[in-house]
């Protein structure tokens, strides 16, 4: 298992309330590919929001987050972390 | 506080050591402007890294990560969280 880290752009206004919905269609879901995603941060102003997690693969993490409906526009391994 | 997630391009093959450099180098002047830099991952490959800080401003991680010598690309405040 890797972590990744996934960026979405275009999400501006996005509130709490929409970040935790779509964090919880993505755990519904993540165990079909062995993915779990662990933390998520927006900011509202630029419309971005940026996930973390765990997953066998850059592509688990993509389909899992089509799958609930709001794609990645970037997902990144990030083998090395603090 | 806010929490801020910054961005570093240009980083392609940064080792975990290196990472670490870093990260100490904002730890040891971070308490001039009042930030904390929490977390810090990296995609050797692309070249992005993702530090997550708290802090009072832009601004003021701006600064912290200017003086220990690695200018962030971008610096989002990540007023939303999970």
């Amino acid at each position: 298992m890797t972590q990744f880290m996934d960026v979405h752009h275009g999400m501006a206004g996005i509130t709490a309330d929409q970040l935790m919905q779509a964090h919880k269609a993505d755990l519904a879901i993540e165990k079909d590919e062995g993915v779990h995603f662990e933390r998520a941060w927006a900011d509202p102003e630029s419309g971005t929001v940026y996930c973390l997690s765990s997953a066998p693969s850059a592509e688990a993490v993509k389909r899992i987050h089509e799958r609930s409906g709001h794609a990645a526009d970037e997902i990144h391994p990030v083998p090395l972390s603090i």
